[in-house]
């Protein structure tokens, strides 16, 4: 593709990029990425990319990840076999130190390096560190899965303060000393909603909400959180869909300007989102 | 231009300028305008918007300007007559006060209202303002034509460091209250010395230095401070390139990295410079 | 007049005026100068030197200055013919062009070089850098003459945090990029308002406001807004008093502690002010 | 314990503590901690406390850790095989993943958690954040087993600056995104060189250097540098010990004050290093 | 007593004052002291070395000093009777002189010689520095004994804030340029409620408050300002412990966490009630 | 003498002060005032109304006092009587002790009082506080008369930062907690040359240094510090003035760019100091 464009051409599309460019210049964006987003390497590679560039162009990005495929597949490896309560997976001590090392250990590493080699500057932390995240046991039956009784921010803040890119595992602490397995997209909307985003990215693997879940031509491009609860009723949001909007919401109530579940399945969508006005996905704001 | 691209074209475009973003972010860059490159409108736009986007990418930019035609323009309408001293123009105090107004009440503050309409946040002062540029008479038959004596650099950082983009007129003063008219080119490369500025952007209405000027292909793209003692032995830098070429070693001498003769008749040079290690015009560097 | 005073008189003097010093210490002063108050050469050496002191002792002065005969002068030298619509002269692109000629090269940068040569720290900006003064049309038929629609009080600030004395030309600028002549009553107002300044002093030509305009012994030294309003409905207040005083209404509505309409004539009249508690001319204050 | 000693007592201890707080107050203090000095739970729970007090009375602690046998049990419970060359462990990707979990995800989260329980603030990172250690291969036949090329002590200079203890896993990373296993002892020496800290405590699980590594009486309490490489030569210092003392050494060298390689198994051995002029262990200076 | 303690046993006394010394990190805390709490030499050391240890393990101690029997002693050396009025002592010119030489000149560096020599960093000042306490004449026939008016903090939060133990003669100074002698138990309460003080503690020469004033068993360990109407109404507390007493409830008025009516008598008391809840002498509180 | 002038004279004498005033401000001045040139009360008002001017118009002074008359008069109230050794005065512990009561306790107060009185922002603190002056026995047999060990320069600068006028008392102090009396013009010349200091203002009660000591009109108006070394050998400065020239010469070879003995008796002479260029007294300067 290099080849394509002239030199002019790129100084006028970079020189068409300035309104929007100036528009989130010093504001606080959350990227939630994870999951099946996660997988296609050289969409991992753009997210990065994308990052680096609203860093670079002083945007200050926090980087929240959850767990993906590589969770399941080491506890098989460990020859863990899952155990179910009422049909939810139980999270054991050992299950949730799987979780750690996956999350803290492998994924946010790899991140915070990716980041880097695209020119970032990057710093991985998790849930536990500096009691970022508080939690407590959402269900005794269900082991050391985690409901968040409290954000303690001020660990992103100094990062963000000091000039990095913080990347946070959506891990939990206790005051017994207990790590919990956090719902990335629950933690990601906690903490924009405590930075006042201006922005929340959902990155799915998927096409946003859609009217005909079936039929991508239907994609509802934006609601509000009324509209969010009207759709629930209609039952047009249904399934896994509830709680990620769910959690959209939330993070709109908690102060987050606008909230995108966004298709991460194309190139370059949260660059995308910022240089036009449509975007990728659905758009949830106030209202 | 707008519809040839897509919008993954433009992201594509957006992350291919992440390095050379990186590379210059909190970087000073000096860029020198005026002149018969200032003429055509659309051109000015650009660089405009050039200086805005680099300014919001983090790179902190001081524009200085020189006069244009609009000052002999000012003149002819006033009906002053030219003076001659040996084939040089007499600077009257008359004529040193229309220079005053064309360069720090027209020019400057025009500068200044595009770059803020471009989105940019800018202010205008002179070398008059705290007493940024002192300077003294170079030949009493000439009159208020000024010769730099200090440049006190502190009101251009306070700016910077208030995030401003400096416009600067380039008048002189001295201690009995008088006004100097100084050469644009020896200005920018005093303060883009005092400031240890990375680039130094010299924005001309031709093709660089040119072994035959009358041939555009033969460009000298790069040349060291001794390649242009050289070339000016030589006869290959001549002319009105003479002082040109000299405030550009000045400049070297006094820290600067790097000094681009820039051929300001191309669409957004400025940016393209910083895309390609090409760049139009020529460069100069130390050695 | 330097040899009257011994050594020993002249530390009486300075010791005298402590209490007064301590009472202005690191208060915002704001000086509107311009107009016929401007005309006498010795008178302007003294307001500068006033302003110069106040500044040393701690005071943070802002000079705002307005056009003055300097602008009719330029304009009948450029043959520019005065048109009127319903009375009042229009200025139209050009006129606005050489009010900005005059007011933030000529002037602007005149009086920052006489702070300076008094041993002040001065920058003169306008009311376009920084977007300080945002305009719009006041009526199509008279053209550029501008309405102040917001002032954003920032760059002063800026200024005043970096130890400036700043002092600023009242043009006005809108998003389109149009410039606008501002009154330079009402935009001192305005900007004393926005500062919380506890003095803004309008310096005149006339002795302040009178009961009997043809007896300087029915000066009124002291009025309230609501004496303000009475004695325009009584008429002691009429003609060109008018809108000076609407001026020193809107200032006190604004925020200001206290506005003195200065007879300017009187040599050291601002030091004056606040060496006794009587001062030259009329103060108005809120009430 | 608790009920020996009466409030008087501890009142009394803690005085007398106080020179000793003084002394330290300020200064940088690293401590390296893994491997069997990390085994007993009990001890485990000592070091934290210490740690915690220290950055409590002033005292800029930075962790480092390495590995364990936490490690080799990961890898034996996945079922790798250990592969040699001339002796020597390869550590293949799959491997460096495995210590990477186990490092970053693992132990580093441990260890705030546990912190974070003693009342301390603590952040976890490890080599690869903010490019804390730069390497590269030491030998292409043993994969990815790092050389530090460089140390970018800034991500630890700024969370100390934000109030944090540091914990870091000695992980390296280069320039290509690959990730490194760094032996604990040279990353240590490497950090507490670059932040010029005032003590370098190596925890271990053994007395100290023996004059007879059998007879536990023959502790050498204190060496110089000098010393240090004679009683390598005598072959006093030999084994497993030879790149241990080399790091201290090589602490030293960097700019540490004193390095203590500590007996970890008594109980609050770091405080005693700090209440009493001997201390546990062999302290090695320069000279 | 040196010679009880084994080192291991320092240590395990050090880690379980952890609790409570990050309970106090950052914290402020007013120690009132004089009178005949200061006569012993032993006990004077070690309250000295209790402020040093609180503020080296990040406390922000103030150190309030009233006058004792060295005031009389100084008056009855220079021959000066007293004179009462209605029983009470007058304080002519020349006592409130012998005053500040005893309270500013001996006892203040007295005291801040003894914490620089324990290691702190101290500063002394009186009520007249800073016109940190303003005052007025109680009684005119008192002569000058004064009643504070206003308590201007700053000068004391400026000391922390430089990292010094303020040491503060509890003098008071009016207008006019006299200076009063101030009650030492009132300055403390209302300089620990201007700083917002966690504990105020005043130590003194008895047990605290006693049901039976004879029986040291009778003592009340803890009193809430409620407790305290009714214990005066009661006649429980009575005579010289009713101004005391009524100096608590105002701290507590004015902000003050906690007051502690604390036995001076016993070693380290202040650290003592660090280490336990229980502490010697009455604690008074909100409630 | 208030009637004397007209505000147009007063606002002519503050304007011709303009250069003086902006030559002194942000620089640092010591005074060095005490014994008899502290009696008369109508110049030590008026030295504190030249201080607190000085302070007001942004020097930052610092004023250092030695005892004075008051210290005799207190010790023979207490009826001691004067021990000597070798014609020297023997300063024993209760000696110190009335010292260190007049000086910190009944001067420095008073000072610090006078100058709030004025206007200013004065903090009084002692050579004791944060171990300013470290001295130590000059002579056993003398007693705790104090010889400048060292001087500690942070806790002035800690006052001046935090914007007060420091009034020193020159106490010194030692390790083992002892108080020294030190000669106040030593302290002082120490002082101002840890300060690095424009000027050092010795307030003596004599005109200054004269060829003929019973002939005013003899007066050296500067010297050099070679000059001062040869007025010593000719005789010329003998007696008690060799001292305090001595100081003169340190404080300059110690970095203080101007020091002037200056003949207290006449009313304003700091301030005529700063209005002339002469200057009352003798001026002692480098070379």
């Amino acid at each position: 593709m290099d080849n394509v464009f002239s030199n002019a051409q790129r100084a006028e599309v970079l020189t068409q990029a300035l309104p929007y460019i100036r528009k989130y210049n010093g504001k606080i964006v959350v990227v939630k990425y994870g999951g099946n987003a996660m997988i296609n390497e050289q969409l991992k590679q753009q997210v990065m990319e994308d990052i680096v560039l609203l860093w670079l162009i002083g945007v200050k990005v926090v980087l929240v990840h959850g767990g993906g495929p590589e969770i399941s597949e080491m506890m098989s490896k460990l020859g863990k076999k899952p155990e179910f309560v009422d049909g939810l997976r139980v999270t054991d001590k050992e299950t949730v130190d799987i979780v750690q090392m996956i999350l803290a250990g492998k994924m946010n590493k790899t991140l915070v390096n990716l980041l880097e080699m695209k020119g970032g500057k990057a710093m991985g932390i998790s849930g536990m560190d500096g009691r970022l995240i508080e939690a407590k046991m959402k269900d005794e039956r269900l082991g050391y899965v985690g409901k968040i009784v409290d954000v303690n921010i001020r660990p992103i803040q100094d990062l963000l303060e000091k000039g990095y890119i913080p990347v946070v595992s959506t891990l939990g602490c206790d005051r017994e000393g207990n790590a919990y397995n956090i719902n990335g997209d629950t933690a990601a909307a906690y903490i924009a909603g405590a930075l006042e985003a201006e922005n929340l990215f959902m990155m799915t693997d998927i096409a946003g909400v859609l009217r005909d879940k079936d039929d991508p031509s239907t994609l509802i491009p934006k609601m509000t959180v009324s509209d969010a609860a009207r759709l629930k009723e209609e039952g047009v949001v249904s399934g896994g869909m509830i709680p990620k909007v769910d959690c959209c919401v939330e993070a709109i109530h908690k102060g987050v300007k606008k909230v995108i579940i966004m298709d991460g399945r194309i190139s370059h969508s949260i660059l995308m989102e910022l240089l036009t006005d449509e975007g990728a996905g659905t758009m949830v704001v106030g209202g």
